[in-house]
């Protein structure tokens, strides 16, 4: 926490000490008054091009020097972040490279991860035992399972209509599950009110400040596996808006501490049927964000937020960053999930394969301007909904055990496979 | 490929030229005439130890001098290996450290990704664009999602019994799928045929001398995470037997060129109701392997094989290490893949988790000499499998989104929870 300085409110910029609060600024409210972390830029920035300068990426502690955390031994014992960069040339006539982050080799293959390590990593360092957090998904399995690494307990709430194999996966996990019965909002109010009143360390979407802190390794990584060389553009899927407010204070840190010129500018790639901050963000012209919640709809469960958490810091942190929002249909997020595992071999599920169906898009309506290069961040494994993947896909060729019956098969279909 | 010398018949000890065969001896066919690749260990000792000075780990290709590549840009550009290796103190009172090697976080979750690598780099080597296998599980998405990125067709067999998310997932990668009625050994007779009549290239189980080679670089990658220090045995599970060669080859072969003094003993690890491999070990004293093959039935799906086809190598080469086998029940999976879960964040689906069974049994039986320190081999994620795991878990408690419900039912479960 050495370069700490302060927590500011994002909403009505009052200041507070590194450690004054856990959450959110009272005078603001839980909703939009998010705290951000403020670094002394002066001091971490040799400690911090030292550190990248150590040799291999491993994993995020590689840039401790501008994360919130006194001792790195309070970090989960698994391997966070250091996932790999892909560049695709062949991906579009129109780019010269396409670099993919993918986050899905993470320890419970999200991008959730490198934020609820910090979580963790503050717990500890407070001296709490027991967190929890209002999840449906990636947040709640992130928890769980690193909180498990940890040696913490955790009681998660969910709501009840959550699939059975993400609710699995906690249990399996050893957390305390509540399936509450109501929307995810409900859930996440529930949590709010049992945090408060049992102590628990509360790791829900965006009401600790670090957890940002956490997500922006994924910004610090991907400028550093491209040696401070970034693309013009980065794409990237918004559900709470955390990732995305990531993505831009980790960028425009690394222009203060002069490691990059200028940040790339973030395209937010929300769905239509939950496109609350996109919304918003239209209406922006840098005074107060107007927020309008909806009730979500889309295949990508990931993002199917409706009063998303982050939105104050989303829409001016994209709108500090020249940045830009776009939504994508259902119909553009699963035939961009199925064009990336066939291309690319990257299988995304898809909330993650929204920022790329936002890549696409942008292509389509000829959008990305003098753009050469472009990112984009894959945010978690096809593996945690394979059923939203199938409903894109014909089923396979029935045969029986004959060789003629293959025959027959790839003649029907119009296959053919010489050697 | 500078440093193969030969392709030597497992069997008949026949030898042939590096490049003479694709597959098996002919004189002994398919199943019991697997071939081993045999290296110049003196010209490559002094090519290999400069390369694992070089840095960090990143991936498979940090061992080249040890694998029959020609032309390492042939490997899918994606990253396979660079896994990491965790170092337990707390999982039992008996050792002073298990190391769990986590393979869930390659490309398509599973360590068969560094098997897969090495035959789409031979078959590129060779022209061939179409690649075939016969699987119900890991082997065949990891050929779907390499292949793929390696712009390369797949045409793949299962059983039609196969679980309908696993054929999602090679749908996905846009494989071309034949779903055969008939048992997984009917539908990997039928691949190799089709192979033979069409000319692809077959990555089915065992048959291709270099995929051993591929998942040799798991135990080459433990020595080198611990640098060359490695621990007094290893468990890993067994189904077809590829993967215990593989550890059994690797750990030999850094004997050869002297980095390590001796290799740690195999332990393999199958399911009591799919134990081909642990009979045929019993039985064996040095001469020829005698193969009662069976009806298999376990939880663990991917080592659910009664006729596994890389017994041969499997037997040979871990009596040659002086290495054992065990069998663990059902049971005793589902409740080894609850505890690393719980204990350490690590989720593996239930054909991996038998490993960690395995060490388990042999400390209640008071069975690992005088060890100090444990290797697991984790082979793939639990994400793969979530109805297996599910069933091992009690449900979630249900609640109305009211505090005092979330009271009623901490009461009620007895549980409790401070900050």
């Amino acid at each position: 926490m050495k370069n700490v300085t302060e927590l500011r409110c994002v909403s009505c910029g009052k200041v507070y000490g590194p450690t004054e609060l856990d959450y959110t600024c009272p005078d603001c409210g839980t909703r939009i008054g998010t705290l951000e972390v403020v670094y002394d830029y002066e001091s971490a920035e040799l400690e911090f091009k030292e550190k990248v300068g150590e040799g291999p990426i491993t994993d995020i502690k590689r840039y401790s020097p501008l994360l919130p955390i006194e001792n790195l031994d309070n970090l989960p014992p698994l391997r966070i972040g250091g996932t790999p960069l892909y560049g695709f040339h062949e991906l579009t006539d129109e780019l010269d490279k396409v670099w993919i982050k993918d986050d899905s080799g993470n320890p419970t293959a999200s991008y959730k991860d490198r934020a609820t390590a910090l979580a963790i990593a503050a717990a500890r360092q407070k001296g709490t035992e027991t967190m929890t957090c209002a999840s449906t998904g990636n947040a709640a399995s992130s928890l769980a399972g690193l909180a498990a690494a940890s040696g913490m307990e955790t009681v998660i709430f969910v709501p009840a209509a959550a699939p059975e194999a993400k609710i699995a996966q906690l249990l399996v996990y050893g957390a305390n599950v509540f399936a509450v019965e109501g929307s995810y909002d409900q859930a996440y109010d529930l949590c709010l009110e049992a945090a408060k009143s049992y102590g628990w360390y509360n790791r829900s979407a965006a009401i600790h400040p670090f957890l940002v802190e956490g997500k922006k390794t994924g910004a610090l990584e991907m400028a550093d596996q491209l040696n401070w060389n970034l693309p013009d553009k980065v794409f990237v899927s918004v559900g709470d808006g955390s990732i995305i407010s990531s993505l831009c204070k980790g960028f425009r840190e690394l222009v203060e501490i002069d490691l990059i010129d200028e940040a790339p500018h973030i395209v937010g790639v929300q769905a239509e049927g939950a496109d609350t901050i996109a919304r918003a963000f239209s209406r922006y012209n840098g005074g107060e964000v107007e927020i309008t919640d909806q009730s979500a709809n889309t295949v990508a469960d990931s993002i199917s937020v409706g009063k998303p958490r982050d939105i104050v810091k989303a829409v001016k942190y994209t709108y500090e960053n020249g940045g830009s929002f776009l939504t994508v249909s259902d119909d553009e997020i699963t035939s961009a999930l199925v064009e990336l595992a066939r291309e690319r071999g990257v299988f995304a599920e898809p909330a993650a394969a929204a920022s790329y169906a936002g890549l696409k898009k942008a292509l389509n309506e000829d959008d990305l301007g003098d753009s050469e290069e472009v990112g984009v961040f894959i945010t978690g494994s096809g593996l945690k909904d394979v059923s939203a993947a199938k409903k894109s896909v014909e089923g396979p060729m029935k045969v029986s055990p004959d060789l003629s019956e293959v025959e027959r098969a790839l003649d029907e279909s119009g296959l053919s496979f010489g050697s």
